[in-house]
């Protein structure tokens, strides 16, 4: 199985690393215009600046920005491969070639972290039974988790991941300044941090709902929205607030 | 050191346990309206149904709920010695005896989880310095994070905890109902939750901040609020990538 990789991102980076790694994969080429030679890529396969340099591979790897997915595609020199992307947002449709494919790991990815492959989800599309189980065998040889969903649920799943991340991280950083404001340490809040993470995944989330919302305890939220400074801090308590008591007060 | 334990909660199982097993303590008590003998508690200590029965001790735990740390306190049969109470948000002089203090585990406790108390910070406060010193003697025989913080802080602390514990985990459930309503399976999501918590531990939350909102990107911002079905999903995303909006445009 020869694979080319398109893109220098952090996707591609954490995606490159692993599938070099893989006994039964040849990482063939990897494409990216801001390729700098000798940098980040150069020793895991051949390095090359735009895509028509590409020569045919078994699946060819699409790991750019949403926006470019189409164009980048478009670009390819070669026909009847397989060419996959990798995000959560896009249709499979996009990819204008036969032989196409989506190829999600659901993961948040940064170039300075470690991550451990064989635990991230990976979600995979293809048109064809016999791409498909390409794809498969592919994700299995990094991953031993492999969901094969349609691009509608993949389009959920990354709205779903945007709570899951980008907002339980936005609860964070707005703890974080009200430890700041008040002189406290951040690290204060870390073993909840941690255990409240690991209660959502041990049971499930709705589970193990506590605090002043969940009781409607409403001296303690009247209290806590007049302690928050600011006017977005409020809303968003107010507006989760809400929503919790709306959401327990259906079970009672 | 001999403790007295007031309460049959979550917070007090978990002290009364760990309290237990410490050499330089003795817990002497242990005082429940709802103490069933033989149940729960009569491994680790005398049992008594009344705060009336109980004899003096060095300090004195209230684990009650936040309303009623007051009135326990007030029923109290000796005086002169440290009385206590472990409420993130009841100011100390709540407790009516003169010699007053907080020892406040700054965790989310549940009966059904085991706990590495050697991490859970404690925030202590007391009026004068050798209870104070009592307190954290107390505290690091437990734990090895120990924080002298006012009533002031601690309420803000408390806050704070809101939106780690309380309001992240809610946006776990939001995306579980996603998941459940489009036929995923919710364990698509763990390694991104668990990823997430640890980078705002490893890092600082807002460095890490990414997603549509961090970016402005109003198309997928208007597709995602399209493909939210309750009403009271679509204005927590609206809030909260308001304010993350507004949080990063800052920066610029």
């Amino acid at each position: 199985m020869t694979i080319n990789l398109i893109g220098t991102g952090n996707v591609a980076w954490h995606l490159a690393n692993q599938l070099a790694k893989i006994p039964e994969c040849t990482l063939q080429q990897i494409a990216g215009r801001s390729l700098k030679k000798g940098e980040e890529f150069s020793h895991l396969a051949e390095e090359v600046t735009t895509i028509t340099s590409l020569k045919p591979a078994t699946i060819t790897i699409i790991a750019v920005s949403d926006t470019s997915i189409e164009n980048v595609a478009s670009l390819l020199p070669y026909q009847d491969t397989l060419v996959v992307h990798t995000s959560g947002s896009i249709p499979l449709e996009t990819i204008p070639q036969d032989r196409k494919g989506v190829f999600y790991p659901l993961q948040s990815f940064s170039k300075k972290d470690t991550i451990d492959f064989t635990n991230i989800p990976i979600c995979i599309e293809a048109t064809t039974q016999e791409d498909l189980e390409t794809l498969q065998k592919l994700a299995l040889f990094l991953s031993s988790k492999v969901y094969h969903i349609n691009s509608q649920q993949r389009k959920q799943a990354h709205l779903a991941a945007v709570f899951v991340n980008n907002f339980a991280n936005h609860c964070y950083t707005i703890a974080q300044e009200l430890c700041d404001t008040h002189q406290l340490p951040f690290e204060l809040l870390h073993a909840l941090l941690e255990k409240t993470a690991q209660k959502a995944i041990d049971h499930s989330p709705s589970d193990v709902q506590t605090g002043p919302a969940k009781r409607n305890d409403t001296n303690v939220i009247a209290a806590h929205v007049d302690m928050l400074q600011e006017d977005d801090h409020k809303s968003i308590y107010q507006t989760l607030t809400a929503s919790i008591i709306a959401h327990y007060g259906k079970e009672l």
